[in-house]
C-alpha cells in the first residue's frame, strides 16, 4: 500500500460541500472516492485537509489516501482528470511518507473571502464572489481584524454547538485588500472551526457598516456565544486557497 | 423618442448567440428585448454592434435602441439588472445622439481568444477558455498573424457562403501573448465576418503546430475558399472585448 498526497481544485457551486455524509449525494469527497473505487476495484477512504461547506470553493485543497495503484503519479492525475466533472480537477499527485495525513498534519490554512463592491453585476466572477454594495469603513474592519488575530477561544465564531472538542485556534493574520470593485479578505490560521471564516467575515462587514464596533470583538470572544457575532457570510465568496504542511 | 446606447456583458455559455432569429429561443438579444417590452409596454428592437455566435462571450458588447422611457439612465441600468439572468449584465446606459446606431457607427472591434495551455483542467476559467495542449511554435504564429493583418478579402476566413456582401475587411492588429498557462490572441479590426476570428484562430493554431506554414496565408487569401483555412476554433474561448465608435 502506498500513501498518496493530492492537490485538488473545485468550484463548489454545485456541490453539497466536501464531506460525504450518509446519504448526502454530490459531495467532492464522494466524487474523488467514486474514481478511486473505479481505479482500485474496492472502496478507498480519502482524507481532506478539512471540510469545506456546501458552495465553498478550493484552489488548493489537499487530500491523502492509501491505495495500491500500478500507475505513476502523473498517470494517476491524468486518470482522475479524465473522469472528474469539469468543476473539479486534480492539480498534482505525489507519493507521501507513510504517516502523512492531509488533516492531521496540516500546520496552517489560508482562506480567501471575495466581495464584489459594485452594483453592476459581476458576470464573470459571480460564482466565486459575494456581492455586497453597502458603504464600508475598511479601516474599522482592519482594526477589528487585528483584534481577531492571535490565539483565542473562537466558540462565538462557530456554528457547531454540539462539538465538545476544543474551540481554541490561532489566527495568524487577516489581510484586507481593496481594489476598485473588490474587497478581498485573506485569513491564515492553524485551523478553522465550522463556518468560522464566514462568521468572521459577516462580523467584519457589520463593523464596516457601523452596526458593530471594532471594540466589540473582545466582548464577543468572552461571551462564547454565537449570537453575539455577526451573520454567516454566504458560501459563494469563500475559497480555500492553500494548506501548509 | 430617445435614442439609447448601452454597454453590456455576458457569459455566452448557455445562449444561442446574440441574435434573435425566428423561433430561436434563448438569445441575448431576446433577453434584452424581453425586458424592454416589460419596461415600455410594446416591442422595441435592439441593435447590437454585431452578432456573437452561440457560446461566445462579451465583456463590452454595445447595443442601441429607441424608446420612450421615463427613467434616468442610471435607473434604466438598475431596472435591466434586476430582471436579467446573472450571466448577462448592463454595465452602463447613456443617451445617444439621434443618429447613433450600434452596428453602423462602430469603427473598430476587439476580440480576445483565450487558450488554456495546461493538461491540468482549468476549473475556474473553463467557461471562457479553450483547452489546447499540443506544442505550438508561437513565433511562427506571430509571423502568420502579421500576414493576416491589413486590408484583405477575408472570404476564405468566413463560414457564410450565402452572403453577397463585401468580404473585404481591415485587420489592424493581432497581439499574441503567452503566459505560463495561457495563450491570448487579441484581434482588432474594422469589422469581422461570420466565424472570422474563430477561423483565423484555428488557422494560427495549425500553423503553430506545423500543419500549415506562415507562408500559406497568402495562398489561403487568394483561394477565397474556406476549405483552405484552418478549422473553426471552439466558441468558448472567444470574447468580444470592446467596440469603438
Amino acid at each position: 500500500m502506498q500513501n498518496y498526497k493530492m492537490l485538488i481544485q473545485y468550484e463548489g457551486t454545485k456541490y453539497n460541500g466536501w464531506q460525504r455524509q450518509g446519504n448526502t449525494k454530490n459531495t467532492i469527497q464522494g466524487k474523488i472516492e467514486d474514481i478511486l473505487l473505479k481505479l482500485c476495484g474496492k472502496p478507498v477512504e480519502v482524507h481532506g485537509s478539512g471540510r469545506t461547506d456546501a458552495g465553498v470553493h478550493a484552489m488548493g485543497q489537499v487530500v491523502s489516501f492509501k491505495a495500491d495503484i500500478s500507475l505513476s503519479t502523473r498517470e494517476i492525475t491524468a486518470y482522475f482528470n479524465s473522469y472528474l466533472p469539469s468543476d473539479i480537477a486534480v492539480i498534482a499527485t505525489e507519493v507521501a511518507e507513510e504517516r502523512f495525513h492531509a488533516r492531521l498534519n496540516a500546520i496552517s490554512k489560508t482562506y480567501v473571502y471575495r466581495i464584489w463592491r459594485n452594483e453592476i453585476p459581476d458576470v464573470f466572477g459571480r460564482r466565486t464572489r459575494y456581492t455586497f454594495t453597502e458603504p464600508l469603513d475598511v479601516d474599522k474592519m482592519r482594526e477589528a481584524a487585528g483584534k481577531l488575530c492571535g490565539t483565542h477561544d473562537f466558540m462565538a465564531f462557530c456554528s457547531n454547538k454540539k462539538s465538545k472538542k476544543s474551540t481554541v485556534r490561532t489566527l495568524y493574520s487577516i489581510d484586507i485588500r481593496q481594489t476598485k470593485n473588490e474587497l478581498k479578505l485573506t485569513f491564515r490560521g492553524d485551523g478553522f472551526l465550522y463556518n468560522m471564516v464566514r462568521i468572521m467575515t459577516g462580523t467584519l462587514l457589520e463593523i464596516g457598516e457601523g452596526k458593530k464596533k471594532a471594540g466589540d470583538i473582545e466582548k464577543i470572544f468572552k461571551s462564547l456565544s454565537r449570537e453575539n457575532a455577526g451573520a454567516t457570510a454566504p458560501a459563494e465568496g469563500l475559497t480555500l486557497a492553500e494548506v501548509e504542511y
